[in-house]
């Protein structure tokens, strides 16, 4: 595996050196390991997100116009400690408290916690929504136990958007949940990313499966399938999806007429054109639900280096997301302007 | 090479129609092989883009909101054929006449100049700029014999702003050529991608070697070096850029103060984090020589499967290039809110 980077050791803090020239004056590099809004106002009820590297555009590329105030950047595959996360909650805090919205794992939620002592010591209010998006990773009782994956993209879109608009960090807490409870994903793997460090595989699976429900660094979904066409994969991943929220008795069942953004992310290596042949099968099996699509995404935006796999994530929007999904935004990893397509 | 697809010899169309799934609405599917904007208003002068599928997301995700109004759409890698350039080039007239805007590639032109003699009869009025940014593909003195590369993405989204500001199709051509002019790429390789029909690499290259120059099919440029550092590749890539501006006699050498457009292009399977490093030293190199970055673009957009691979381009731009520049755009392939970063 030929990659271009230069000290293998130094990649995390590389990159996002080349984030913050890549917001070109918009962001600036905070502290150790962090990226923040250059022109957040006084008085603003604050987004803070973050989580390991190597999954460019996410999550630090989720920083932006309309998106989060900042970002905590951890190593490779590792979560930010918790110095990181003080100096981006120090850096992106104007006074009206920060809300912490991250991915469900066991590392990042130990150091954000324990950045959001740190911070409460310097009198800084944070809340904290966990995303818990891969309905793969632990069945709908156990929800708080699944990994966040892809629904990141919609759920930060809608907090940041939201973050401009609230008065309190509770009303902005209340929006992110939502935006939480309503994003359902399915993702799978047809192969490995590699470690920078030591262009080692991230695991291992065979040449002729396909792991459903594999998570972006390879943890064990629902199990290996034989490799398929896209459109049977497609109707599978689909099925998971609506079966969870038909099985969730905190939601409701996906129904005609319902309102949804759908997303349909690479973990890397899989192209573009194999994401555009399984949305078109995806689009029929909605419509034929009675969905309504309100919006599309599609692109790599969140990856595990040269990983091959996709992933599918629905969120249910109402009037109120709606508006917040309206609003323009600008990032690195994820730009609209306003509106939406479809309407 | 695990590819999720439906029958091999289907994927330009099923992608083709995914696509249109992508834009849910905005865009509509228009003939064999066309993606029209839905809403192209009576008397606008039109652009019209085009050229071979499994590049995704160009050429045909530039059709959007300030971008192109159409595209004719070929198969893997080949060019669109007549009938499919006329089918477009009708659906997107508006009696104003249409730009043809695309990437130097002999097919493309000799298919596109057909299909501009299929309008013709049918009075519609075309004419045509090749996009030929590609400077390891011909000398200076014969640069318009270049292909044409990730440079088509700066100059669709600056045409695309003028196509609807401008009054006639002689303006459109006048700001097209401009940017073309003003553009330069320099592209490198280190792996092939796949041809999706066999699975076959698109070409090939030894594990220790890169591609200084090579066209994103594999085509030649300036010879093979040494697999390298990020920091030193870039520099080498930019003094190819920068030789380029000084040697040609049509164009001024870029000069402290000159304000461009800067693209950092993954081919594929090139990383984000391998794009964002490079970034990081070519900002440093550009700002040494007293550039001023107007604004950045950096993403796998002109792709050629998982091919790996990344490619710089400088757009430089005026006041008049600078407020097309300024205007939102939203699209598959890039999408931006109003104004620029950096200012």
């Amino acid at each position: 595996m030929k990659k271009l980077i230069n000290d293998p050791l130094k990649v995390a803090d590389e990159l996002v050196e080349g984030l913050v020239e890549a917001y070109n004056g918009e962001c600036r590099h905070v502290g150790t390991r962090s990226i923040v809004k250059s022109d957040i106002p006084e008085g603003k009820v604050s987004l803070l997100i973050g989580g390991g590297s190597g999954h460019e555009p996410i999550y630090h590329g989720l920083v932006g116009r309309n998106l989060a105030d900042g970002a905590a950047c951890g190593d490779i595959f590792a979560a930010p400690p918790p110095n990181i996360v003080l100096e981006a909650t120090e850096a992106v805090n104007r006074g009206k408290g920060v809300l912490y919205l991250y991915g469900n794992y066991a590392g990042d939620v130990l150091n954000f916690d324990l950045g959001a002592e740190l911070a409460s010591d310097d009198d800084i209010e944070v809340r904290t929504v966990l995303i818990w998006d891969d309905v793969c990773s632990a069945p709908p009782t156990q929800k708080h136990n699944r990994r966040g994956i892809a629904g990141l993209v919609p759920i930060v879109k809608l907090a940041g958007a939201a973050s401009q608009k609230v008065s309190s960090l509770a009303e902005l807490e209340a929006v992110a949940k939502k935006a939480v409870l309503q994003t359902r994903s399915v993702g799978v793997s047809m192969a490995p990313g590699s470690i920078p460090a030591t262009g080692k595989p991230t695991f291992e699976i065979d040449e002729d499966k396909i792991g459903l429900g594999m998570g972006i660094h390879g943890e064990p979904g629902v199990g290996e399938i034989p490799m398929t066409s896209a459109d049977e994969l497609t109707a599978q991943m689909l099925d998971l999806l609506f079966a969870d929220y038909e099985k969730d008795e905190e939601v409701d069942a996906l129904a005609p007429g319902d309102e949804i953004v759908f997303f349909v992310n690479s973990l890397g290596a899989t192209t573009m054109m194999e994401l555009l042949i399984a949305l078109r099968k995806a689009k029929a099996i909605l419509m034929e639900r009675g969905l309504k699509i309100y919006d599309v995404i599609v692109g790599p935006l969140v990856t595990c280096q040269e990983m091959s796999g996709i992933s599918f994530s629905v969120t249910r929007l109402d009037e109120e997301l709606k508006a917040y999904w309206d609003m323009p935004c600008q990032s690195v990893c994820y730009s609209k302007m306003e509106g939406h397509y479809g309407g």
